[in-house]
């Protein structure tokens, strides 16, 4: 164990660790409607099952023609065509343009027969049933090819695209009522601390509520998972390895959040390495706040032992779990995958920072004049009032020494 | 209507007057357990109802101690004290620390009576029942007084806060179950134009499925509120106020999206001025896409008219409708609020825009070696395949010309 102590690792190769370790989810799909499928993940390419609009369609309100009855128009001399009818919404075009005539048209209308191109109404003027035209049009203007939206046989979306609002209209619009999504993975959250009661009771002395079951669950559904609780272990290692190894069976990936001495760290790095292959890969991260985490593979899925600390433990929950939960849904990297939400600020006062590992720095914010002011929350603990305070976190990366007063910095924001 | 048609406003006007408009939600407020609190929006400041941790709380593990017996202790002068106990995690510290002596004591565990501080444990070396020190404490050191982390009678967290995960915790560690929060607003989504059909139906000629309803429902839901679906109208007055007046009567706003002619913007506008007052405020925007808006209060409750065109509709939405459902939901602004995720690109073309509007280019995003290159979709159509392959927009302000070739461009994701 003393050696084991020591094993400590920088945060991309603890992400890349986990993300290697991870089963091919392409197995585990399930079909739902598409009115169910936002937030869900696509689970193979979709293919437009037909061409859109699927008729000639109008772009603009005005009147459908022939071109070439246009050629020449303008202000000083326009072209005369008489209206011969009109399509109506959401109806076929049962007329036909000859020579010299038009027939009036709303956007989305379909085009009649014989003509190949729309005059916008504002270009026109009606005086009985002759139109008078102020400006030509080139065939093709302000009309919509049947597949010229989108094509049937083309690539709609690709596998691992997370289905949005514009996804799901796109889906309603091509008539796709069923869709394959990947299932979504569920997370085991188990507390453990003889010192940790349930949020419900009121502690002794010594005691504290379990705020980390509630903080990760709660983490765990904002990242679109399925959190499942199993209550708090207390410090007994075989009661903790049995809760473990049976959450493990139930779900696709386990954090244990240790309490906050160093024996429930001892303790817990035992049952993650007593609990499947090939176990405990590190103790710890080159991160502040977050270090004392492990971080285990048993049998394929991932376990984790997060410090005790909510803070640190939702701190450990963003930089790690979300990417890995990320892969465990079935999303494809993308541009902008993972980029936070961020707000420039001023520090307004310095903060230092130990070589060699990354640091979040905590930050209230607050508006002062046209600017945003950022202050670090510093102090003993990264406890409750942390958690209550802190509206987002600057990233100190390793290498830099810390971060000037009046320095102006990236705040990403943290909810 | 002929001159209402030009009453076009600026989107932030837009939003001031419907923001404006809003009645107080104040009132509108339930209780729901500190479980299911996650992502609603505090209703009354939350005052903390005891101090945390409590009790003198070690906030390392060591040897609590009598700083006075460390004084002046270093490697080369160590101090050494008489171990007589240990704080069991959990548990009341049963003893008392006099001079000369140190009780074992780990991270979160009780002070015992008589120390005031904690040697951490690495400053120590044990040797039977006496422990060596190699560093002096001063009074306080790696100590957490009872009230330090969060003090009872402190403002925790302030109305109008959404509750994330931070929040959720702190609630459980104080031991707070029911909170009280805003009550969910409920948005009304109907859609109108002959042309529209549902779609599970296949579409006859000039025919086309609802994407609005489904793609509108969607970004409800995403920015947190409940959304009930009207199903589509037709063009016909009577029937469009008859089905508008009752989801007005039913939610807290409404959205009509419009087909995708003249005539059924005309209708709309129409049955919005009759639904209450003071009706219709304005009959556009000066943006692109998302013009043709109309924008209506009706007795205290927004309601709108969305362009029929599905990309333009969830545009409107994002602008317009996402602040004002902010604002219902009873969200206090705050620093980062309204904050869109974003990435930066390269433009792959130039892109025009008009003087006198705003103007969002949707743009697909792709990697080019280390750098993303944004690509402009141009075309026609802002309909299905705009959405499609829309992975962002990049904002091009009043009074900017366009976006050239080759410029480092901001592309606000669209998620």
């Amino acid at each position: 164990m003393a050696d084991d102590f020591l094993r400590l690792i920088h945060l991309p190769q603890a992400v890349e660790l986990l993300l290697g370790s991870l089963p091919d989810v392409d197995d585990e799909v399930e079909t739902v409607s598409s009115e169910e499928a936002h937030g869900r993940v696509l689970a193979r390419d979709l293919v437009a099952p037909e061409d859109l609009p699927g008729f000639e369609r109008s772009t603009m309100d005005g009147y459908a023609v022939r071109a070439a009855d246009t050629f020449g128009a303008g202000e000083g001399l326009p072209a005369y065509l008489e209206v011969v009818g009109e399509v109506l919404m959401g109806r076929p075009a049962d007329m036909r343009v000859v020579r010299g005539q038009a027939v009036r048209i709303s956007t989305g209308g379909v085009m009649p027969a014989g003509a190949d191109a729309v005059v916008m109404v504002e270009n026109t003027e009606l005086s009985g049933n002759t139109v008078e035209l102020v400006k030509g049009v080139a065939p093709g203007d302000n009309v919509l090819r049947p597949d010229e939206d989108v094509a049937r046989g083309s690539l709609l979306f690709e596998k691992g695209l997370v289905l949005g609002p514009p996804q799901i209209g796109a889906l309603a619009g091509l008539g796709i009522d069923r869709v394959d999504v990947f299932r979504i993975p569920v997370v085991g959250v188990i507390s453990t601390g003889d010192e940790i009661v349930p949020p419900g009771q009121v502690p002794g002395p010594g005691q504290v509520r379990d705020v980390n079951s509630a903080a990760l669950v709660a983490a765990v559904r904002q990242a679109g998972c399925e959190a499942r609780a199993y209550g708090i272990t207390g410090d007994d290692f075989d009661r903790l390895l049995t809760t473990s190894a049976q959450a493990l069976s139930d779900c696709d990936a386990v954090i244990i959040s240790g309490g906050s001495s160093a024996g429930v760290r001892d303790m817990t790095a035992g049952v993650l390495a007593a609990m499947g292959r090939p176990g405990v890969l590190a103790h710890g991260i080159y991160l502040k706040p977050g270090k004392p985490t492990l971080i285990a593979v048993c049998d394929g899925k991932p376990a984790l032992g997060f410090p005790g600390n909510p803070a640190s433990a939702l701190a450990v929950f963003r930089e790690l779990m979300v990417p890995l939960l990320r892969k465990l849904k079935g999303e494809a990297p993308g541009p902008g995958t993972g980029v936070p939400r961020k707000v420039e600020a001023l520090m307004d006062r310095s903060v230092s920072s130990a070589a060699g590992r990354l640091e979040l720095v905590p930050v209230s914010l607050h508006l002062e004049g046209d600017g945003l002011i950022a202050s670090p929350i510093l102090g003993k603990s990264n406890l409750i009032g942390t958690l209550a305070r802190a509206r987002g976190q600057v990233r100190v990366p390793i290498g830099v020494e810390g971060l000037e007063q009046g320095q102006s910095v990236d705040v990403e924001l943290l909810e």
